[in-house]
């Protein structure tokens, strides 16, 4: 067992990670909850849902099962799962869980931010991804304009990782789950990426997979402990998410994976960064881990470069119509810079060349 | 001019009265924001939208006006708020300002709570009501099964007061806002409650309004600063609520105002403190100021009993399935107390009964 506590304005709390802790869940909630409601997708609903229910052993358990995916993060799941929670005769002494990847914990943490102006709620992420979502009290649902355009700021009482629910894990999950945990060593741990870069993500065993989740969540949380609001180093963790959302939101959400995008992203990013900081950077090096672990390498077109622009000026950290990129002074060194619309656009050229080059 | 500063966990922030305040707003903004959305309804948007655009002197203001009326405070003109924001280009450091009644104040803090995770707003109250929900940062919209259900705890920037507003408010909303400055009298100020019971609303003079809605938000700043999450002192401030609140909803919202209702809670509330409390009160004294001022008594109906304990039973501070009601030792000295559906629906019987002899 490995366990972490996570500093808020709000509060404080535990991430504990476990094998088979699903079926201790009883003993990681310090309040008695008048009900709880365990919200899931359809996916998880018939491997985990079952055992989560029985380990919590109290009366009014209620359960609600969305569709598996990115398109239950909307405004219409959000009001029903309100008129569930209703329905339910959730009050303000409630638990709300959140059983799932990054779609659940979002979900459901902003349902339970804005249930009765906020009840308790506890992630219990199944994903490798969602190590990353769940820790930083970040809750949302998407607009059609954009992803997590619509949410709040809210911690939750708990993060309660049942490791064994990895290890059943499709390989797309979890080369998915392995650009984030990249990402946070590229921004804070050299040791970290520079383990993970020359390696085959089918080869790690379960005791690897711990120890690289742990060393990601610890980044993860030393930067929301400093900037919970992001005003200021959060803004790091967003390392290959301006051109990843935009990819996201153009290829149409779910036909690459969040994690996927977020690589292509972060090829994006060391290639802006070169330039930009005449510093040489782990180009190749992702690349090749990129193709030793199958991530799509997406063929960025000449005429979709007006639409990416348009999306990476719609993304929350856009400040005065700027994109914001972070970029790198070197690994482990991070910067934020604001760019105008034809240097990015002039990057997206050449780094359409470099890789028709590659 | 008056001005208060209330503190809150998140930011402290000023309280402004003054008459002809939104010819003056720019001096009270004390950030440069990137645009502005003023949110208003389509009541107020002729009388004051232009003087506020104007007195905001800058580029990118944009403004929504949604139709009047509790039934405006739902997702759907939530969602389009939201939408319109995203359309209108505001970012992490744009402005929203609510223009309006408690409704728009609790649906623009709504939005702007949670566009892209929070972002600053201004209160701009034009009811006397609005006192009361402008201060405090609770912010909700309501669901159809209960009044701000859906919400959460989001300080405004600033509340800027245009006392001017109020001279042309309709006597009915007036009255409405009487009510809860009445409420914060017997809660937590004798003397102001001493002074409102035996008045006539219609005689009152502009001073004597400012000089009410100043003690009234003195009672509610110092109540908030002392509990803002509502864990204690803060249900002090739902006095008349409870059956207020089933009273809006069974009847339907809008054909009583909140003030109304809250002013019939009251006497119930007055009524079941005697009983529970044995202890005289004021019954007589609020029951002849509701007639002088020509509140509607609501003849409750033996037969509706179930359904307004149903409705009391969804309320926000119910836990368990109790009712939560706020009582008075005496005046001045409230005290929160969980009664059972027998108990409550007695008090209804023998307040029926003692209403039906006055």
């Amino acid at each position: 067992m490995k366990q972490l506590t996570i500093q808020s304005s709000q509060r404080n709390y535990p991430i504990v990670m476990e094998a088979g802790l699903r079926f201790r869940l009883k003993k990681w909630l310090n309040k008695d909850y008048s009900s709880i409601l365990v919200i899931t997708d359809d996916q998880i609903a018939d491997k985990y849902l079952q055992d989560v229910v029985d380990s919590l052993d109290q009366k009014n358990i209620y359960t609600s099962i969305v569709p598996s995916g990115e398109a239950s993060k909307n405004i219409e799941q959000y009001y029903k799962l309100q008129s569930k929670a209703i329905e339910s005769g959730l009050d303000r002494k409630s638990l709300i869980i959140a059983l799932g990847g990054g779609v659940i914990g979002d979900l459901g943490g902003f349902v339970a931010a804005t249930f009765m102006r906020g009840i308790d709620f506890v992630q219990m992420p199944t994903t490798i991804l969602a190590h990353d979502s769940s820790v930083g009290g970040k809750v949302a649902i998407n607009h059609e304009s954009g992803k997590n355009l619509i949410g709040c700021f809210y911690p939750p009482a708990a993060v309660l990782y049942d490791t064994e629910t990895l290890t059943s894990l499709p390989y797309r999950e979890v080369r998915s789950g392995y650009a984030e945990i990249l990402k946070e060593g590229l921004i804070s741990d050299i040791s970290l990426a520079e383990e993970l870069l020359p390696l085959s993500l089918k080869q790690i065993s379960s005791v690897q997979l711990e120890n690289h989740l742990e060393a990601g969540i610890k980044v993860k949380a030393m930067i929301v402990e400093e900037d919970e609001k992001e005003s200021g180093v959060r803004k790091y963790l967003n390392l290959g998410h301006t051109l990843g959302h935009a990819l996201e939101a153009t290829l149409g959400y779910g036909k690459v994976t969040h994690g996927e995008a977020v690589a292509n992203g972060m090829l994006f990013a060391l290639h802006v960064s070169e330039k930009v900081k005449e510093q040489q950077l782990p180009f190749n090096e992702l690349y090749n881990w990129m193709k030793i672990n199958e991530y799509p390498i997406i063929d960025i077109k000449e005429k979709s470069i007006s639409e990416l622009i348009k999306s990476m000026k719609s993304d929350k950290k856009s400040i005065s119509g700027h994109i914001q990129m972070v970029l790198l002074n070197k690994v482990g060194e991070p910067a934020v810079e604001n760019l105008d619309d034809s240097s990015v656009e002039a990057y997206i050229k050449t780094f359409i060349e470099r890789m028709n080059k590659l």
